[in-house]
């Protein structure tokens, strides 16, 4: 069974991608058509899935905007349609859990039983065993908070912590406790020289970057700063600026559009990979 | 309207106690006469929540016991029974959020409108914007991770950050944060040395304390660190201790007897508070 590392970069090469659509659907934000249904914002999503399936390697459900609604069986649906049509690509439920070890059991079980989630993003502050029940199986991943795309981040993430800034510390801990392979980091776009910092401590561990788009983050530095020698290494998300391209009853196919632009963007811009 | 820690306050005097039920109902501890009930984990809680409300100031339901099993009505369905039987109690919906603006409003809304939690657990790991949402109305309260009950909280908590401790800077930052007196901040009783500290540091603030009981925090040592001059100040939560003292038909009356002894353990420790 190939582990979650292994499967991304599969899927990096396959799809010849590094984007992730960013799933946050805002009720205020739907297009009309779809306003009013009682699965609303699953048909929201299931669209945005099959106009990008094609040119991302991940999407990213953010579960917060499923939760608030209780609209936890739409995102069952959701992740199930992405499983049967589009078996190669990784599903990262951004949940930012992070719990004592018999908690953290839990929040393993929902992540990956109930919505079978490939990997999932966690807080670093609690420590490694918060992070154990995450890692039991190989072939699921999670991405720790390292340097985040807020301005807020700053207030712990840059103290220095004896010669270095915690995101850094953040960094060569998740080194440590990497023992199978599983760990990414979570780094915004929007702090290009972290970005690049935290690439020199981690080798070629998978980066995922929001803040592309409406936050800002530019995708030339990005790839300059992130990206591993043979061009890949990033999962680069993209949300607000896919899913609501459009307003009207193209809306998919503005997002398709908007897709295809940043894809291409990363593309023209990152090392050539090995065709493949 | 009064602000979350007023109506805390409140309670503290009223029932006379500091002691919190933390509803962490794992499926594999359920009496065997629930077990197979679809409502099972409802009922659970809802007998040790009448079996024990006049003896606390808060419930603590822990959200993964309920989000890994598909059983958010029945959360939403609990909270409603508190809300209808007891009304001057809190509940603290411990969910360790953390999440940028946008996404916490969700979370948010998902505590305090699906829930109608009175407060939350949160990260302080993405900084004061990501609190913020959590802080729009008064009558809500957050408690930020500061010393975490685990281990593995050393690798962070206490790192030197320049002259004191990480978990030293975010009760720090906490007091800084904290302008409608909404705050208050997790320290685990199993570091009773860094609770006095905490203490020390920010006055009057509340302290939620887990790690009582099955995580080996001692009660006198709490006490002593972390209660304020008038013998308050603290919300000391047991959960599975509590949950788990009977495993027969009369779970439900060897709960209250464990919940009894900790609070008169816990009132017979403290300082003399007013009579209410």
């Amino acid at each position: 069974m190939p582990t979650f590392v292994e499967r991304l970069a599969a899927r990096w090469h396959a799809a010849h991608s590094l984007l992730c659509v960013g799933l946050d659907p805002d009720p205020t934000r739907l297009p009309a058509a779809l306003r009013g249904r009682d699965d609303a914002i699953f048909a929201f999503c299931r669209a945005i899935v099959d106009a990008t399936a094609d040119l991302v390697c991940a999407f990213k459900p953010q579960i917060a905007y499923f939760s608030a609604y209780r609209a936890e069986d739409q995102l069952e649906a959701l992740i199930a349609h992405i499983r049967r049509q589009y078996p190669g690509i990784l599903v990262i439920l951004d949940a930012k859990r992070g719990d004592i070890g018999a908690t953290a059991e839990q929040y393993a079980r929902e992540a990956f039983e109930r919505y079978t989630a490939d990997a999932v993003t966690l807080s670093p502050y609690m420590g490694e065993d918060s992070l154990a029940p995450f890692l039991a199986d190989a072939q699921h991943g999670a991405f720790l908070l390292c340097r985040t795309s807020n301005a807020g981040g700053d207030a712990l993430q840059m103290l220095d912590v004896g010669g270095e800034r915690l995101y850094e510390r953040i960094a060569r801990l998740a080194l440590r406790w990497n023992r199978n392979g599983q760990l990414g980091l979570v780094v915004g776009a929007t702090y290009p020289a972290e970005l690049a910092r935290v690439r020199a401590l981690v080798g070629e561990m998978p980066l995922l970057v929001p803040g592309i788009g409406a936050q800002g983050g530019d995708v030339a530095a990005t790839l300059s700063a992130g990206q591993t020698a043979d061009g890949t290494g990033l999962v680069i998300n993209s949300s607000r600026a896919i899913l609501y391209a459009g307003q009207g009853e193209d809306f998919a196919a503005q997002a398709r559009a908007a897709a295809v632009r940043l894809r291409d963007e990363i593309n023209r811009l990152r090392r050539q990979p090995p065709l493949g």
